[in-house]
């Protein structure tokens, strides 16, 4: 007889019927038991296990409906013939490898930007809220949701950034969506492509590749600092800007109150429009908070862009934008067509996240914890570097640029960086023209760091530039 | 007292608490029961119900942690003051319906094409292994995963492909991403805009939609009875052509092997690509499989994109397309910029569910489903409307066309079906010229309505319609 030892566990969710027929399923599938090979009688079986015969048969019953076992008369039951895997003849034979997946092995520490502390991240409750939104509701959230997003998340959006942001919206003004990325996309197509966009630079080269990727017009705007330069806006054609003026990315400067009227005056006189980033603007280290452009624009000329990636988990693949009312208008008509893309399991616990007050305990922690590391950061450029350095736009968000007082290319400060171990980024990345970007500037993110990691990896990059 | 009336169901998997405070809660958020309205007393409604205290307790204690109630010491409980939304400021004051949302109200009867069987889905595996994915490798999930999808996910999904479908592809070919559309929106930067691209038609108005809010040109073709008109395709200055071989949508067709074979010939004389899109292809109720394009291209011609959409849940947003390699070399090269839209979590939920064989059980068992629901949308249609329709594309899939034999236009049809409670759809939606469709034909989906309803629906429809 074929030998089998599952383990049925009587307290499982799952019946035993199911365990005994997933075991056997996965014997079958891995060739232990093989093609063809006779299964033992339901009565055997039963007994060997010390479980009900009729348990024995539902698990056979599910394995004969799903073809993995078939019954030849009189004979009794056979594993059947499972096709095998298909490594054997795969059309094309070169393996597609992804360069950067072997890189990033040899680093020890990596200032990505891009990533936050999960270490504090509430994982308990953020469970829990998960669980409950499974819980609830059963069948409601498995269907399509809102095109606009879950109506109680956006209330909370709406809410939250009139305390914070001095946003003023009503909830049937926000749209959800999976990433900053895809939102910008669908707003290049709602403003429309035969405009032309204006961008700061340096600036985020995602957002200017997915309005080029759209077949949009692109211009580049020098930056002062206080931000885009708004002589060098008047003097282009352009008719809508896309801004960071929380964290310039990713020279890192505030814009003050007064270029962000000069800029929404702009909008007015050229019936143009705004897109207001604010990527990370929920962490400052200095000065007051300022309002967003969005609360201090009377006319609708602004789109405020937001997301969950910065603040809370980038997995989660929620951000938003908040359309003045003709781009609400516009969008209604016509873009309803485009379905939801976040997934609304992870809409609903962050309803519940936000609601039931962990959103604001969240932020108040990293807002605590983000201001050490960044202190700690600054105090470590401090030691280890003195005045060899410049650092740049240092009053807020999860990353500063530094600006190395020697004769070194980008390229050669990435590479001994990177042989020591350290994972720095280029500034070239955010020009439009990448022969413009000074050479002897360095991205360094610190969100995702430790303490510990983030002063050690400093003392490396002086060892690795040769201080 | 308040007068309640729920429904409260025992042997719902939902505690009765649970139904109770939602109850309430739709009460309160409805008006029904209006602010500050004082509720019965716990023992009163216990016993109005005919339930026990502990459960009206718990009832009130969730819902008073979620603010719906209030306590009044010495004076019982009284229904919050919800606010009223956030209106006291907003710049903009002109409501923003969204319409739909009202109509739906009326209807007692959807036979939405969109929708899928949610009774039978396996709720209690997918929460279990969701919960499992939450507490497998914590934080790591929590950042932003591969680009392309989850690879676990990935590499389950090629060997489904290949054994259901005979799709051959290595695991590195194919790219996850939030739904179908926008995978079409990326696929259509990747193949090239400028391209010209040959519709079926009528055709999938989504594909279209995106295509053409890309910039990108697009050529309505007609079909015949094996679907795209190959004749109409070769006179096309096409070099791109989207077809939905396995069950055209909407009119049904299975496009024959000899089509298939004639197809990849033109794609391969015109240097040109197939996007083959298999939206519903699980579902089949006569004759035998046809392999896929992608699996009889030896090429390299052939997208071939699929969802999980149809096949499992809508709202996990999980669609997936196979890029053939240089289409793969191009992507790397460029479009990397883009980030994963699906949720990292259902993506590994998913990989447990494909792994441990739920995957082929559920749809084993919505086969055997759809099959009865099918056969039964037949004889019903056959039972109240005999010979005076023409049912069009019964062969596969969840949904049909009928074709009523009477000289009543496409929005009569639908409106009348509305005021007696039945939703049903226009094929216009699908034509690129509307003008050009066909008057007396209307879409029935059937796979969210139970076997009642679907009857009950066409019964109510020969009424509707004068039969």
């Amino acid at each position: 007889m074929i030998e089998m030892t599952p383990f049925l566990d009587r307290n499982s969710e799952k019946p035993l019927y199911m365990q005994l027929s997933n075991y056997i399923k996965q014997e079958i599938l891995s060739g232990r038991i093989k093609s063809n090979e006779k299964l033992p009688s339901k009565r055997s079986l039963a007994q060997y296990l010390g479980i009900s015969v009729n348990t024995v048969l539902a698990a056979y019953d599910q394995l004969s409906a799903e073809g993995f076992i078939v019954s030849k008369p009189r004979q009794g039951l056979y594993a059947a013939v499972i096709e095998e895997e298909l490594e054997f003849d795969y059309p094309y034979s070169q393996p597609f490898l992804i360069e950067e997946e072997k890189e990033t092995n040899r680093v020890l520490i990596d200032f990505n930007s891009g990533k936050v502390d999960l270490v504090h991240f509430p994982y308990a409750i953020w469970r829990k809220l998960t669980i409950q939104s499974l819980y609830e509701d059963q069948g409601e959230l498995f269907y399509n949701g809102n095109r606009q997003g879950e109506r109680v998340l956006r209330e909370q959006i709406a809410k939250y950034l009139f305390a914070s942001k001095g946003v003023r919206c009503s909830p049937d003004q926000i749209i959800i969506g999976a990433g900053t990325q895809m939102l910008i996309g669908l707003l290049g197509m709602i403003i429309g492509k035969e405009q032309i966009y204006a961008l700061e630079d340096p600036g985020f080269h995602r957002t200017r590749m997915v309005l080029q990727d759209l077949g949009v017009r692109t211009i580049p705007i020098d930056l002062d600092s206080d931000g885009i330069n708004l002589s060098k806006l008047k003097q282009s054609n352009a008719s809508v800007v896309y801004v960071t003026p929380s964290h310039q990315f990713p020279y890192g400067m505030i814009m003050p109150i007064s270029r962000r009227m000069e800029l929404l005056k702009w909008a007015e006189e050229n019936d143009g429009y705004i897109i207001e980033d604010d990527y990370d603007g929920e962490y400052r280290y200095k000065g007051n908070p300022i309002p967003s452009l969005q609360g201090l624009d009377g006319k609708g000329k602004v789109i405020y862009l937001g997301t969950f990636s910065k603040s809370l988990i980038p997995s989660l693949r929620i951000s938003y934008m908040v359309l003045p009312p003709i781009l609400l208008e516009r969008y209604r008509k016509h873009f309803t067509i485009y379905k939801q893309t976040a997934s609304r399991l992870h809409q609903q616990t962050l309803y519940y996240f936000m609601k039931d007050g962990y959103w604001q305990s969240h932020l108040n922690k990293m807002r605590t914890l983000y201001r050490k590391k960044h202190a700690l950061l600054m105090s470590s450029v401090e030691k280890y570097f003195g005045k060899n350095v410049n650092v740049i736009g240092a009053d807020s968000g999860l990353h500063i640029v530094l600006e190395i007082k020697k004769q070194i290319g980008e390229a050669p400060l990435i590479e001994s960086a990177i042989a020591s171990g350290v994972k720095v980024y280029p500034l070239s990345t955010y020009f439009h023209d990448t022969q413009g970007s000074p050479d002897s500037k360095i991205l360094l993110g610190f969100g995702g760091l430790t303490e510990f990691e983030i002063d050690r990896g400093i003392q490396l990059l002086k060892a690795a530039w040769g201080f």
